[in-house]
């Protein structure tokens, strides 16, 4: 007998997308409920006790949160095989990642015929989470996973093979690199290009990771919408934060800006932030507790240096936000290459100009590296030189 | 009284568009000979003994050969004052070159809204000259110069500040640089980016320099389909050779391409030149001498190493062909840059993997760097890179 499902979502969310598409790819039927309208989104809230799309409820009592593919997998197909066996194939070339970089190397790896394999968790990476990207050369303002999607259409038409599946381990031995992936598919290499990003980095504040997902978010693109009319906080100073709050500056009534030391975004994005009369910089401060009760009720700021702002008369004082939106940055994603290659004190894979590492036939490029500049541009272009350079590893 | 003015030109020429919008600035009314039309081609070759677009005839006269404002400003408004008087400027920031690394500097450099100045003696640069780009991440099969005008339009909506003309020498005082231009501008910044490419390589044979124009061409684009039906050569096995030599295959009756050692170029454009049954590959040699009488007629090739192809029974042979496209490279149009920075045997600005050159506030981006990769997407990714490196050196 069928399951009933129901999914709470948003239309721009990517992780929305992700579980519509799988309930696409297995013909499962649902009812959708969008929770622009804010009845549905209270709702949701009720019944999960989770302020986060997407929200997927299996015969009106199985809870799913978030686009947690292989839980969907047991709970609605349980009884059917894996849709892939696992896989056990050598390739001249794999590439871990299929975001600003992934994508870019496997479009020339394509054009230059090599056996390549590339692994992706989520096609098109963090850029996904952008409601609009302004700075990729060409492309002037362009939803970021509209952007993704064309990167991966063009390196797609080459004819290269993708395994949507996430990488877990690496090793190497005698000259060839054996990679394992979270569905248990086992493949060989003779060159590697790491391309595995960013992943989005916490405060350390108390309370953080207990309301995650019931006032914490990291995505305004997924969770924005769910904040219309109530007071939020962006935690962060770079372009990261500078693009959430002016996303939420349009949604919430309130939004407080917290930056530790000064702002760094770029200009461009700070002077649209400063027309927007209900957007209050707090500099000079971190966060010290999100505190609430089921959900967020607030933050508790700490003065950091000299200097009283208009609101704040005293070292620590609290915001009431029912909100917490973290732009404080991302941290490379480069677990699995532990022990294996070169890093610096940030866990950043060590490149040089051409995107070598200290392994031989190891590559990296993008946000996962030690390249200073984090941007879509200039990982595509760190895509290119890294399998540039593996190619000329290889046909060396 | 006004001149009489006709061009020779083809509807895809970058150089035969330089010359019409010149006209257009400036009022000038004047008529087109398609050289498309082979009867026209045989016409303008009987003038100018020129094998190659543009040709501008003045007043039934003066010939002017390619997109040489300079001389046509003379010739057409010699009486009128320079458009522009000499500017003398302090900026922030210059970015030296208007390509596909100088392009996405601008562009972040306006959104960062630093005080830039880009000076660019061709918006565009190189790639304007590339009839399809297909290798752009994002943006598959593309003019090249339609590509450029999109990152054009892109940087120009910063509102950053262009100067068309070309920097001729540079020099840093007291941490200042004081660049001078062609057209005797003086301006100064506190950093600079140098973005100024690479411009055609010759091969050093016998006669190349003479029948430049009338035979010896480095611009299929401009050129090729002056050679409709007629044997022609390529000279250089990489990707600028094999495109070329794609492109030709359409319009000539045979092409022989002339390698030196392999082919190095992709797979991709490798295989579709395969299918092309009137491309001749001649691997293992290199070109001794181009010949001819008033035009080109022929070249003769000396082999290197050992092997016969079928066409070569002995070391030297002679083509007959009417067209010689050079296309073994490009070298680094480094010049104004030398003694300032540090620069390897091959007088490329040696760079690190953030665009950081040996000189304090200057940077480097693109295919006039020691980074091996020269592609367009990796230019794109090195310019934000050495934009963010100039921002952060300016800003601290």
């Amino acid at each position: 007998m069928p399951h009933t499902v129901e999914i709470y979502s948003l239309p721009d969310c990517p992780h929305c997308k992700n579980v519509k598409s799988f309930f696409a790819k297995h013909n499962i039927e649902y009812t959708n409920y969008d929770v622009s309208d804010s009845a549905n989104a209270k709702k949701m809230i009720e019944i999960s006790g989770q302020r986060g799309v997407p929200v997927i409820i299996i015969d009106g009592k199985e809870i799913v949160i978030g686009d947690d593919l292989m839980k969907l997998q047991i709970l609605l197909l349980g009884d059917e095989p894996a849709a892939e066996a696992p896989i056990t194939a050598d390739h001249e070339l794999v590439i871990i990642g299929a975001g600003a970089a992934g994508l870019p190397a496997a479009l020339y790896a394509g054009r230059k015929e090599l056996d390549t394999l590339v692994i992706g968790g989520a096609i098109g990476g963090m850029v996904n989470q952008s409601k609009t990207v302004e700075n990729y050369p060409g492309i002037p303002d362009v939803p970021g996973d509209v952007l993704m999607g064309k990167l991966a259409e063009h390196a797609k038409s080459t004819g290269v093979e993708f395994l949507e599946d996430v990488g877990t381990s690496i090793v190497r031995k005698g000259g060839v690199f054996e990679i394992e992936t979270l569905n248990g598919h086992k493949v060989t290499a003779k060159a590697v290009i790491a391309a595995t990003g960013r992943i989005p980095r916490f405060s350390g504040a108390k309370g953080e990771t207990d309301f995650f997902g019931k006032g914490v978010a990291v995505c305004t693109t997924c969770d924005g919408p769910l904040y219309k009319g109530k007071s939020v906080a962006v935690i962060g100073g770079g372009n990261t934060g500078l693009d959430m709050a002016l996303e939420l500056a349009d949604i919430a009534s309130e939004v407080h800006v917290i930056v530790r030391s000064k702002v760094r975004g770029d200009e461009i994005l700070l002077n649209r932030l400063k027309t927007k009369s209900n957007v209050v910089f707090h500099t000079g401060y971190e966060i010290e507790e999100i505190y609430g009760g089921q959900f967020v009720e607030g933050i508790a700021l700490k003065k950091l240096g000299g200097g009283i702002t208009k609101l704040f008369k005293s070292g620590i004082e609290k915001i009431p936000v029912e909100g917490v939106f973290l732009g404080i940055g991302l941290n490379p994603n480069t677990m699995m290459f532990e022990g294996l290659v070169e890093m610096n004190a940030e866990k950043e894979i060590i490149v040089n100009e051409n995107c070598e590492t200290n392994v031989p036939g190891f590559f990296a490029a993008g946000d996962s590296t030690s390249i200073k500049a984090k941007q879509i541009a200039s990982s595509v272009g760190e895509g290119v030189k890294a399998l540039l350079s593996a190619y000329a590893y290889l046909k060396k």
